[in-house]
């Protein structure tokens, strides 16, 4: 591979990586090294890695039981005859789910050839690529290629599968070199390899140099394949670009698809799956050229980006932002390969934490740094933080905001002031989560998808994706005349984004705000959401101000999504109970039945519901008696049912130019069939109020055991901790510094 | 306690009780036997309990910590003042349950006396009993009883709850009584304890000598009070009526309320409670006059009835049949007793599967063996079986049929030709559920009741549980003419009941046939459900053939309730997508709204759907063209959202006298969002037929890969092994011995 720079020039070079990068990826390039003849391994796993395993594999412990599961699965998988057919199937076909097999078990028969020595598994390899090498020129453009598509495969419907494809092939390879005599080499590279980097990068420069997760696995297998086969110019090509002028390639991919904090735009979902080609290609990079100093890059961005992706987790899952599918969580095997090199990078013993949950060893280097750690229970408890995920290449687009406490029950507020997110974005600007003893409480519809499901829509998006899923009625936010935010407008909601006004998080008080005036032409949305507890008692509540201000009139609806059965209501409800309509026509409100509606008189309107978990959840709204609530059930014209039939109430404010919906949602009680008890199953809240003086905002919330807790907040996006905040309520003078406070008064 | 008989002496009685008892309860009369000065404790505890105890909590291990964990918390309620207030409360309210708090925490504090020796414990006990024998003479009936009941207690609402008073105080009394001095003792006796017994014996005449599990608990508490106060004479009256001819009383009780395999009328969830006074009291008669072989009593029906109800689960849960919470299993303190006390007498390895499973170690003698036990290590899995559990006195009506098989997952199916189960039984006669993986997959509703939720109706059951939870439509069986079973009559159902028609269970074929002529007039319904896997492959089907034969001409409904979401109908769905209607007017039928609907062509009609565990059932239907398939989800007509939303799909054929549903439930593939794969979403199932030859049945199940699952049986009510069955099917010969045979045939 490449010769490698003298120590001290790393970080030097590091640094003006970054410094650069940081003002334009295009205005950098790296000096062109010479190639030297290259040492297999050398991409994920180096050949120091190899003498390690292979000590490893001797002493009980994980990794040995690793080994020892892969090697069963490979010698089961070997018996089966080699099959390299004729690309034919779209995705879930037959030569699709069989190319992807092949790839997978090069990958591991090379492992396990760098471990073992046993030839048996460098000749399977090596006899799958030599059929590669025979077919791969032949290869048309796949016939499943969708018509038009600039992004066609060949192995493959698109090109993004033969990029993995060759991800894995090359790593395979890699593994395998030492063992295959230079003709077949030779067969292999001319034959497959080579025509395969070719075919992604030159042949397909659209896709290549699209700053898009596509683009990253393509640069990361014609990358990765440029170390293997001594072509640096790949390198300098994956790394800036075909033309190498940094407007494209990895580290323009790199300082542009993730914020600073280490974000990505399309949510936690789309961040698992992009991180894979992104920690594989950098680990390589670090293995072959470390005077890249690829993990400092842009501050440590591909480090940031991990530790962001397990963040933006709950008891395991993600956080069903945008197109998600719900079940995914930091187990799945991008995240155990991005933990794995991340653990690696750092030796940060919290990893582990998460590496325990993921119960799963990669045969790397880092892997068994992994196991080793583990199996000598160096772990520590990974701390999930409150934080505000700034959106943005430059972190100035919003933001993806959650508050956490470990109050009576591990609770998370997801508040989504971020940027759409592209195609897989949904309209839902401002929206909110929230999560309680493990369960999602306040829920948001994910993705409208059965994964890989034929009967399905082929295992693909449901139309349903786009009527229902992503449109702002959907969400727990404010939706203006029955339309959603930029009217579906997927090109206008790219280029807007909210604004987060402030963020701040101490024991009692996490609190943040935002807005957003682009949603809807003329009017303003502003929502500040906080998590608050109290000390004394153990209660927690999450608080909600949403303003809205407008030129005009307006109906306003703010649903509220919820997973469980209505109890009570204190309000009367007009049930429609032998017939059911839709409640609109589009936007979503056609997939809404209408169950039941209400109109409560000015005051505290309370709807209380019990989860499966058995513990109830009260939402406290203030209403001003011309506020209806509607009470919704999905599944309206969805002929296939193809969605789930989840439940909302919905605060319908109609004709107002501006309304602020103040409401607290509180935890309490349990529900135990089981063991025959039930206790707080109402809630201790009996009034609630809300004030606005300068500045400062107060929300009291009067709870029946006679204590009011207050909370105080300054609104001015300028705080510190200096800014005295002094006000009175109820006949007595309070006082607070910085952003917020919450205090408890005695009746 | 009472003079013990020889040892020798004891065989022969305990034999002559079965017989008698066999014959005639009535017939049957204790010698009475002189009492002699009271050892304590003598009831659940033995004195000699206590040493092992004493010694147990000063080694490590469950018991000990059960010890620790049971003083921790009794210590902390002695921190409150005593409170023994004057009853006003119903159910829920605070009298109620400070006097229920009152039994527990006398109940421990006694126990903790006893094994530490703590006058302070000793000390509360007395203090409260001396509370309440001031008070007790004093008090009228309870305020909150119901008018004109016949049960009325005066400590609580119904004296079933006075009874259970009762049988905690009397055995803390007789822990704390050497603690006592003789005034105080009589203080306690004359002022409480024995008003209570006489309240709830000769003043309580009716409910003491009912056949009935309020009655049980009356004899077990005024029997026990009888051991302790050295009153043979309650004794007698607790075991054989006030009036000691056995019509009533504990004996007869045991007589009835059990079926002979230990089946309790009323299903696994009352009899999960009925068995309490049982078990207690039986303990207490074993430990004072063991010479009257209780636990030999009806060929060992006390351990049968516990033995059944752990039967009558599944991971851990009472199948819900009947009037049933769902949540309930099989860790309820009356199990963990009942387990506790089996244990005890028959030390049983099998029984610490499940102690281990209910992870409560109880300070009783019995208690520390099983503590002891499973600290050595000692449990054995407990073996579920597929059995028959026939239900009535004398197993003659019906029975609850369980067919169980660990193929490819853990899969039970549960048939119901059972008798009503009197007043919380459910118009079902036939239905049947089926489990799969741990989940409930064909569904039954259990009852419409949040248990002590104030809210929901007090906590009491739901006005639906009538409207809807009883009647036949919300149950897996045939529905006539939009009309339940008896026409919703309990008096009539509870005079009629099923008839077995056969049962057979081996490796491959679990079959078992019912039939009724009572649930419509001139109709007769008859079911055969069988469980069947193939060896070769690891399929299962479970298979449902279902005649009815009527009279005249009539609508017949077949519901199948299912959890999950539909994935796909190889039929045309007809959809009510924007506006929904209740599917009937009543007996159910209006709850459910109907969403949509499908007349299949000839041949075969398949629904499939996915349950939350990411496995997919397909119901493969042989239908005539002439069935619809009406698709509907419940809450319709429930303005108080006081259901759940469950599914169902319902197979109608109109106008037919004589009808075979018939059906065949595959569990298949995986759904696994997570690792981002699917496997075998579709149904393997091409064809079914069903041919009858005499009495041979066969049913084919024609699947996709070639091969033909045949399952012949033969539907005479008399098989046994050596009946030789011969047929043919397509043109060769077959032939087996004995019921029932699954045949392979490769296409």
């Amino acid at each position: 591979m490449f010769g490698n720079l003298q120590k001290n020039q790393r970080k030097s070079l590091a640094a003006s990586v970054a410094l650069v990068a940081g003002v334009s990826a295009a205005a950098f390039a790296f000096n062109p090294l010479s190639a030297v003849a290259a040492d297999h391994p050398n991409l994920v796993i180096s050949a120091a890695d190899i003498d390690a395993m292979q000590g490893a594999i001797e002493q009980p412990g994980r990794f040995r039981n690793a080994f020892l599961t892969t090697q069963s699965a490979v010698d089961r998988a070997l018996e089966a005859p080699i099959a390299v057919p004729q690309p034919a199937d779209a995705g879930g076909g037959y030569t699709h789910e069989q190319h992807k097999k092949n790839y997978q078990l090069m990958y591991n028969a090379g492992v396990l050839y760098q471990i073992t020595q046993d030839a048996k598994y460098a000749e399977r390899v090596r006899d799958i690529l030599l059929a590669y090498a025979d077919m791969y020129p032949t290869l048309p453009l796949h016939p499943k290629r969708r018509p038009g598509a600039e992004n066609p495969g060949k192995l493959f419907w698109q090109s993004l599968n033969e990029a993995v494809w060759l991800v894995y092939t090359i790593q395979a390879y890699d593994l395998i070199r030492p063992a295959l005599s230079d003709s077949e080499a030779q067969k292999i590279e001319q034959g497959a390899l080579r025509p395969v980097a070719k075919f992604l990068s030159v042949d397909s420069p659209k896709t290549f140099n699209k700053v898009h997760n596509h683009g990253t696995w393509l640069t990361a297998g014609v990358g990765m394949a440029g170390y293997v086969l001594d072509e640096p110019e790949w390198v300098e090509q994956a790394l800036l670009d075909l033309d190498k002028s940094g407007k494209g390639g990895f580290l323009r991919q790199l300082s542009t698809l993730f914020s600073p904090d280490g974000y990505y735009n399309e949510g936690p979902y789309y961040q698992r799956y992009a991180l894979m080609p992104f920690v594989t290609f950098a680990k390589a990079i670090e293995n072959n050229e470390p005077e890249r100093g690829i993990f400092d890059y842009r501050d440590g961005i591909v480090m940031k980006a991990i530790d962001t992706t397990i963040q933006l987790s709950y008891n395991n899952l993600f956080f069903p932002i945008n197109d998600a599918i719900k079940s995914k969580g930091i187990d799945t095997s991008e995240l155990v390969l991005g933990v794995t090199i991340a653990y690696g990078e750092s030796g940060n013993p919290q990893l582990l934490d998460i590496a325990a949950r993921q119960d799963q060893i990669l045969l790397t280097g880092d892997g068994l740094k992994v196991a080793q750690a583990l199996d000598a229970g160096a772990q520590q408890p990974y701390e999930f933080k409150s934080f505000a995920f700034r959106d943005g290449k430059d972190g100035d687009e919003g933001a993806l905001v959650v508050l956490r406490q470990q109050v009576n029950g591990d609770q998370a507020l997801v508040f989504k002031p971020a940027a759409q997110g592209m195609g897989h974005g949904h309209f839902d600007k401002l929206s909110w989560q929230f999560y309680d003893r493990g369960a999602e409480i306040v829920t948001d519809y994910g993705a409208a998808r059965f994964l890989n499901v034929e009967a399905k829509n082929g295992g693909r998006y449901l139309e349903e994706n786009e009527t229902w899923a992503k449109q702002t009625v959907a969400h727990n936010t404010v939706v203006v005349d029955e339309t959603s935010h930029f009217d579906n407008n997927l090109q206008v909601a790219n280029r807007n984004h909210p604004e987060l006004l402030f963020f701040h998080a101490d024991d009692q008080v996490k609190i943040s705000a935002a807005e957003i005036d682009s949603a809807y032409p003329g009017i303003t949305l502003k929502r500040t959401l906080a998590l608050v507890n109290n000390p004394d008692n153990g209660s927690t509540f999450a608080i909600d101000v949403f303003d809205v201000e407008s030129r005009n009139k307006h109906q306003l609806d703010l649903p509220v999504h919820y997973n469980g059965q209505l109890v009570d209501t204190n309000f009367k409800l007009q049930g429609y109970t032998d017939s059911l309509r839709a409640l609109g026509k589009e936007n979503g409100y056609q997939h809404l039945w209408l169950k039941a509606s209400a109109k409560p008189a000015t005051g505290l309107a309370q709807v209380t519901w019990l989860n499966d978990n058995g513990r109830f959840y009260t939402q406290s709204s203030l209403v001003d008696g011309n506020t209806e609530l509607l009470f919704t059930e999905l599944g309206a014209n969805d002929p296939n049912f193809n969605l789930r039939a989840e439940k909302s109430f919905i605060a319908r404010r109609d004709n107002v130019d501006k309304h602020t919906f103040i409401s607290v949602l509180e935890p309490h009680g349990e529900y135990n069939p089981s063991k025959e008890f039930t206790l707080k199953a109402e809630s201790q809240v009996s009034a609630l109020s809300h004030q606005r003086t300068g500045d400062l905002e107060l929300i009291a919330i009067g709870g029946k055991n006679g204590t009011t807790q207050l909370l105080a907040y300054n609104r001015n996006s300028d705080v510190d901790d200096s800014v005295n905040n002094r006000f009175e309520f109820d006949g007595s003078e309070y006082s607070f510094n910085g952003r917020a406070k919450l205090f408890q008064i005695k009746n």
